[in-house]
């Protein structure tokens, strides 16, 4: 089924000022996760609405929390996100740093005890909503092991280098496995094999069938020891310059995906660089990607972001494709 | 053979000095890539002297030249640098990045018109011996297909993520394709196959083969379609933040591997975090990153820049690895 995106924003919102929700909360986190399915990231879209109600619920989120600033110098903030809303946590840090890049240039911000933002690209493209470049990144629970290693003791936390350009924004969006959890449950219902290489089965080898990977939890990093030592490193940036929790704190207090930490860093790059000349750049460096030779693969050459508009406009017009249970499911929170 | 790294760097110094190299770039060239020999990064240390030398001899790398600064907004700033020696413009713009960072907490700095940096994780390191935690990239040549395409537009544009720690600093250094030319030359002289997936064979095949990669020109990007958005973004970053060439245009112009761009971010994170807090959260991370069970393959569980010093120590003590041919090469400079 289909439903039009305001109907959805409306039902979230109206759920969330039913249990208290401070208004101006309520209706971004409706509106993020709305604008998050419309734009095609279905799996951080409404998708997941029950699930945060859920943690709502069990008093893990506190709807009513604001970043709180511990400490400040120049450009560099960090803050003390006290279990808000993840939605909330992160745009309201990643206002800040792109109001510290207004004024001096670039702004960089670290934040601790958040909860799950959602779709990492939103912050990225909330950085060019306002003409700056944004990279920002997360640490998440435990859920990849090491290159070399068979435990999980890494996350697969999410990457994003966003910068605007009018015909649609550049937006690399890149979590640290080759794969999501998500996409390897999809394809099993499915019946289906990955297109490549997925992660490791109980033996040890390397497989693309997604059920073998479920089963021994060895999700591949993304370029094997690449994406295990990017891994790493992110988490270590976003949660020393924090002062919070990394992946293996996290994952040794067992209490799920919470206490995250987050970095949010804007580039004021029109101060340094005329808008015209910039715009001129980027345009070439679309163009000729666009003029790649396909290779005869069933995956068109795009630039990263360059999909986002058409599924929007299409899920605009016709509506958001929804599955009727998780429909119902929230007509009935 | 093994020679001591005080006699390479002094014999690199004087075959700079003798061309009429400044004092200054000719020592601080010497010391840096008798550094990246010693510390194990052989690709870009002594080996590459001699075609730097090329470089020089051609007229297309200025030894006199430094960065020249075209426009500053807070700490963001950026610099032509004049087709200088990649490792000193490269050395002075971090510099600058790093004292940007005293002043306002980050700093940014981005180059154009630059040759190589030889080792990306140079900048990273000169970040983590003032205290700070480093960010930096590099765009390339091309030399690696966008994911669907057959020819070549993207780079592998290293990126670097450094951060210091007490016991040996944080060192993520990536390229973009999964393998770099040379790992695979070296492999082909040895009659090996590449341990993963090296790239596409004439056919649109993925192989291992080096010598097959070699000759379709089809690098794989590391992470498959996460490499090539990655390769992309990075390249945006660094072309129109410094407003110089991007990939495309370095390539179009078909002058080889100069009119770089780079882009240097030191974060001052001490200035808001206590230095024993930061410590403890970086020590926590990677004991128990060490504390992981080895999946029984040949590569050990390591942290990303552990094994630096091992090898140092090392080269310290016996002298550095040299190929006598390369020795014999740079003594008739």
């Amino acid at each position: 089924m289909r439903i039009k995106a305001a109907e959805i924003e409306l039902v979230m919102e109206k759920i969330l000022l039913n249990r208290g929700c401070p208004t101006a909360h309520a209706a971004k986190v409706a509106k993020e996760m709305t604008r998050n399915s419309l734009e095609g990231t279905y799996s951080h879209g409404i998708n997941r609405f029950p699930r945060l109600v859920a943690q709502i619920d069990e008093g893990l989120v506190d709807m009513g929390a604001e970043p709180l600033r511990m400490g400040g110098f120049g450009a560099l903030e960090n803050y003390d996100g006290r279990q808000g809303l993840g939605i909330v946590n992160a745009w309201i840090c990643m206002e800040r740093a792109i109001d510290l890049a207004s004024i001096h240039g670039i702004g960089y911000v670290a934040l601790r005890n958040t909860n799950h933002w959602l779709r990492a690209a939103t912050y990225g493209y909330q950085a060019c909503a306002r003409g700056m470049a944004g990279i920002c990144f997360s640490n998440t629970y435990t859920n990849m092991p090491a290159w070399g290693a068979k435990d999980v003791r890494l996350g697969n936390n999410p990457l994003v280098f966003a910068f605007p350009y009018r015909n649609g924004d550049i937006l690399v969006d890149m979590a640290m496995s080759q794969y999501s959890y998500g996409s390897l449950e999809v394809a099993v219902l499915e019946g289906k094999r990955m297109p490549t290489a997925a992660g490791f089965d109980v033996r040890g080898n390397l497989t693309d069938d997604p059920k073998a990977v479920l089963e021994s939890k060895r999700l591949l990093p993304a370029g094997f020891w690449k994406g295990s030592a990017l891994s790493f490193g992110l988490d270590v940036f976003a949660a020393a310059v924090s002062l919070g929790d990394t992946v293996q704190a996290i994952g040794k207090k067992g209490s799920g995906e919470r206490d995250l930490c987050q970095t949010f860093v804007a580039i004021n790059f029109a101060a340094v660089a005329p808008g015209e000349k910039v715009e001129a750049i980027v345009r070439g460096a679309v163009e000729d990607l666009l003029a790649s030779t396909p290779d005869g693969g069933p995956d068109p050459v795009v630039y990263p972001g360059q999909r986002m508009r058409a599924t929007r406009d299409e899920n605009l017009a016709k509506g958001i494709p929804v599955d009727a249970r998780v429909w119902k499911e929230i007509l009935a929170l």
